[in-house]
């Protein structure tokens, strides 16, 4: 089986879980303290943008990664619904970190969502790694893409964890950890493309 | 006609059916209280994760399933709406257990809709089987995947009949038979790509 | 310009307006009365279905209708953007008469919903005709599309009409042209291959 | 990197974007008052037709755009992520202006979302152009668009300025922006194909 559909689906899934945050933000009534209201739900606009760039992340990492596969297996397909299961259900926690930006369990269950599609993104990528590698897949970079994923694992977990004690040093970590891969990934593109 | 815009417009359907299921989750208020309120509140997160890959392992059979095809025509496209507005149902009903996991009448409507599924996708694959295989498709295989696609349509019925006795027991059937489908499907792979 | 892009467009709203009409039918509350509630609300099923099967037909004849074109221009997306417009606001008027399948008011609406849709989908149809056929285009079967269009035009304004005077004859009309576009597509299908 | 996945994403925002439109107009209570009851709503109609055709527009531009780019790099797809996340909020304002389309608030949050919208647009085609613009681009037509897109930037700007003093005079605006692109962009395509 080629990857055509996969990437398909898996783009139909991103496009649509990035695109439902929008309607989680709440729609103050349209009276004379509009302005007001709107500027009072500012961390719906935060939680907005780093859910938005987050998975806008995954899906360049996705995209980043699939170039390596030139087919697919059944079980792989499997792996992929399990990836997604855990994208598509991100719009949950930004909702709940949307209310208040100061409630751990909200943030901790945010970071755990992320935590979750971190591992997932390891088990798909090691998964393809092993069985189904293209033959003239760059074996340097295919090992550089494995040792640069284990760290979102740890680097999620542990903002998961301190979301706990203090949900907006929660919150600093996880814009910070978008903010890297934004930027690392930019740089990154830069030499490749230089 | 070729199957292009076919798998473009199911592959849309299926994720965006996939991806609405998150939205059917209720959100609890963000207080003290969010902690126990997210606990308690699991019979929507088992059903979310049921729903996802049941729609999942749909969305990879018609994969494989198109892989025998390279034509399509009218009637098909109309076999492939109906097959399709079973799936994009899935939704209803998964709300309806996502509330309570114990209700009979609730279950059995989650069933009915895999049944009535179950039966769509069998007379898409027949229809097509039998007016637009390819030339050289592997008639061992077709023969094996017409026999394999009748047992899902007995299991469902009589998983959705047992949800009127006891509710748990459907929920406990259809997350057997996803589990099932899981595991075969990959171990299939297994074989074929090994 | 290709007409790749245009039809991945299309695909996308038709498969979202399609999934979208499933959050359109209300949730009964789940207690030992949700099987009377489920049965109650048989119009909201009855208008689900009828939406789907004519959302679909509508894909079904815009796939058909873009093989006679190569190529695409400015006007002709804009075109389809008013097209869409229309296809997209069909879960508007469903949303009405699920409520309700005797209030002339909500059918009417319902009917000039489709009505617009119709035209528009000559509109489109007749611009591509005139300024981007494909040089090998069969002119019989292009004069019969041409003509075969027309009449869903006046029959969907005379059903919108007569929904005025009995919503329920509205949709007995809505439902039979359908079905009439389902079998007769699925007849000529049955030509077309033979 | 092909081109290919960014559009197929970026087309599935846009799509669901555009979708998403309709679940933001209210719908009435179904009884004998409901034809006034739409009738009154006339702002919400408006507001969907302003929005769709907006978005549409900028799918259009965006399709036109991309057939100067054979490749992309990573920093190119987070532009991407950046000027989607302005696209994906459009649902947001517009269903403010749709309650009241007098409000200045309202009607300058929208305006700000477009403004903010052009920007990103201008910094996707001048990375893009600087970037990765394909061997045979024809530069005439590159420095026709580099300069075509710089006003929209300003209309924009003074059109959601002016929402601030005069609500209703911000739509005009916004609609008379919409109107020209359409006619000027079909203009441009007659000239094209002609």
């Amino acid at each position: 089986m080629g990857t055509g559909r996969l990437e398909t689906f898996a783009d139909g899934v991103f496009a649509i879980a990035i695109t439902l945050l929008v309607i989680e933000i709440p729609h103050p009534e349209v009276d004379e303290h509009l302005g007001r209201e709107l500027v009072d739900q500012w961390p719906a606009y935060l939680a907005y943008v780093l859910s938005f760039v987050t998975i806008g992340i995954i899906w360049v990492n996705h995209h980043a990664l699939m170039r390596h596969f030139d087919r697919t297996d059944r079980a792989f397909l499997f792996v992929n619904v399990f990836f997604l299961m855990c994208v598509a259900f991100i719009p949950f926690p930004t909702a709940l970190i949307a209310e208040d930006l100061g409630n751990e369990i909200a943030m901790f269950t945010y970071g755990a969502t992320l935590f979750a599609t971190a591992v997932l993104f390891n088990v798909f990528w090691n998964y393809g790694r092993l069985r189904l590698l293209r033959a003239d897949a760059d074996m340097r970079e295919v090992r550089g893409i494995t040792r640069s994923y284990i760290p979102g694992v740890v680097a999620y977990g542990i903002a998961a964890g301190a979301s706990l004690a203090y949900a907006e040093v929660g919150f600093v970590l996880y814009s910070l950890l978008a903010a890297f891969y934004v930027l690392s990934g930019s740089l990154w593109a830069g030499r490749e493309t230089g």
